[in-house]
């Protein structure tokens, strides 16, 4: 069997769900669990509807949209990705994916297309973390990774649970999350590099992620003037805090080219002009392609931390609160993918996930996959980004092509 | 004519008026045109109100409680301070300068001397500039300094204006805020440093103040990814900003001992985890005793900005919205505040104050003078904050000594 995407339907839909809040610069801020991220699942929803597919959602607002297969015995066959984006977000990481799944299943039902598995689609809550930790909130949860109570009991920045966020915007769904029976799992996604573009790969087979480790870092110092205080007296967190964010980026930079780290998130207390901080909080990650250097980059990191809070008479703790990887994906869906994309004349290239995917949690579950589609630039979480709609259809094609072949074996 | 502070009933105002927003750490936090600031306020005019004064309160807030001379043309002997907090206030920083100045007309109203000038007791709203920029902005527009529309329009980080401040307090008064008919000014401050102590001065005749400049800075990067985007594709604003907040350190301990510069605030934007941020704003302030000493920091810190500018590809705008100083008091008044000291037997030292006061603004406009007292450990803007009831009470009589010589001769 055999069924075509059509490039100008999956371009437009992505075009119109990022009307949904725009920003100034061309991309879209829907945080997970606003108005804006269950504007954006409605429009989804909406889209769904006329395609007969069965709606099913978690009590962490994970949804799934199951078209059935000819086969009621047979495991489905499973792919999406998440609409939520970062406050920064362009218009196709995550949305691409979901909304590739959504062009898979449409061409699928007007092509009249059966498949003998049922099909289903994802849209996974909160795999951005940037309103609530941790990242990849709704497939951890899902995966049993993550106690749902706990995801919950989340806040953000605001002191607003993922509970009350869930409930606000009617996103909490009665089943209870777990894994599901599914046969395998894709995830169509943007590369978010500038690799691929360089090396004219139109397919990234993603055959492994790096490993993550995220931390919460506070420096307590003590309250003092900005003017009689003298800076032999001062135990200024900020300060301490700034050496951090310095020591993090030196830590990546020796690390390079397969180590990055960051800092993305700070609060200052009691952030008062007059005041010399007493309390600042950081927000850092390492991450390396080998797990055991992303280790040696938290260590080399906690020796520095040890010795500016020696030096400057501060406190520094260290709440190392999640990981994720180093995963390495299905190997046979690998060989699928890079075959479905030889067989449309797409020159592939295998690639390493830098970034957390809601792949990664499904991956000790079920053979999992993902391919990545190329970005322009490499640019990302940044309205800048941008994939062409060529790109993107040949992604969503290999998908399809892939799907078809998975669930009618 | 003679008349004696009450150390005990002094020392108890201080203690009932840290009851209001009490931190529990043992300071008080009522940052200005809050509810517990107008508490604070409505206390202190419960205290004046068997005193027989009149109260007249301007349009930014300020309070000037009036006790009649016997010569209504004589112009006003005024002192005070302020009721504002930072954050991380203690319970004497201003509030020992307004109390003292109440005790002074508490003591004189309860031995029944009266002077030939009138006495004028005033609250400077917004000292601290914790909540709204800048510090010290009741005096300033007072002084002319600062238009009122543009200290009324001004906003806290939560979008909230002086002038919706003012009127939701109650604190908005009817006077044009304007210089006022005084024949002096006095201001009676804890030390804030440690100083005092060390050499056993219980009086301090501040002399002048150090020149301080203060800035806002913006730096401007460019939105990516914490995974994907590798560290040399990077323009993070947070690693800007840290390497701005260690050379603003690296400049002050270089102009040490006379010499400060601090970054107390900082906002990053989007700060969210999963983004490497692109937009971070500081304030900082650099200051020395010798004004050139804090422009050559200020061009220092400049040179730095360029360069970081130019290696980090970000934008960095500089906003230098306010200074104050440097302030010689008036050396009459210093002189006759040593005599008052040295008759009640209290060692004195001269003193440059390094904290922006309200004094720093009257001392252009009217004969001004200021006096300290220790403060223990020299810590302050910290609950730990603390001087003696006898170090008080030694600065209040001192002031009593002087406000009478001045309104009776």
């Amino acid at each position: 069997m055999i069924a075509t995407i059509d490039p100008n339907r999956l371009w437009q839909s992505i075009m119109d769900i990022a009307e949904i809040a725009p920003t100034p610069e061309g991309g879209s801020c829907r945080l997970a669990l606003t108005p804006e991220d269950a504007a954006a699942r409605a429009l989804f929803l909406r889209w769904c509807q006329p395609l007969g597919l069965h709606h099913e959602q978690d009590a962490i607002g994970n949804m799934f949209l199951r078209r059935p297969g000819t086969d009621a015995t047979a495991p489905a066959v499973a792919f999406g990705s998440h609409l939520d984006t970062v406050p920064t977000g362009g218009r196709f990481d995550g949305i691409a994916g979901v909304l590739a799944g959504l062009e898979v299943i449409r061409a699928l039902h007007h092509a009249g297309v059966p498949t003998k598995a049922p099909l289903e689609l994802v849209n996974w809550t909160n795999e951005e973390g940037s309103r609530f930790r941790p990242a990849m909130m709704g497939s951890r949860v899902a995966a049993g990774e993550l106690p749902l109570d706990t995801a919950l009991a989340t806040t953000d920045d605001n002191g607003i649970s993922v509970a009350r966020a869930l409930s606000d915007t009617g996103q909490a769904g009665t089943l209870i999350p777990a894994p599901r029976d599914w046969s395998a799992w894709l995830e169509l996604h943007i590369e978010q590099g500038p690799v691929m573009e360089a090396t004219g790969a139109e397919i990234g087979i993603v055959v492994a992620t790096m490993h993550a480790r995220y931390f919460q870092l506070t420096v307590t110092g003590e309250p003092s003037h900005v003017g009689p205080t003298e800076m032999n007296r001062r135990h200024d967190s900020l300060a301490a805090a700034a050496e951090i964010v310095l020591a993090v980026e030196r830590i990546a930079l020796a690390a390079e080219p397969f180590g990055r780290a960051s800092t993305s998130w700070i609060e200052n207390i009691p952030n008062a002009r007059g005041n010399v901080p007493h309390i600042t909080r950081l927000h850092c990650d390492v991450r390396h392609n080998k797990a055991g250097e992303a280790i040696a980059m938290e260590t080399s990191l906690r020796r520095t931390l040890s010795d500016i809070a020696a030096r400057r008479g501060v406190r520094i703790d260290v709440d190392p609160y999640a990981t994720f990887g180093p995963i390495a994906f299905d190997t046979k869906l690998g060989a699928l993918l890079r075959a479905k994309a030889a067989d449309r004349q797409l020159p592939t290239r295998d690639m390493i996930a830098a970034a957390g995917h809601d792949s990664v949690l499904m991956a000790p579950l079920v053979p999992s996959a993902m391919l990545f589609v190329p970005s322009v630039g490499g640019i990302t979480h940044n309205p800048k980004e941008y994939s062409t709609k060529e790109q993107i259809a040949h992604g969503a094609q290999v998908l399809l092509d892939t799907v078809l072949e998975l669930a009618t074996a």
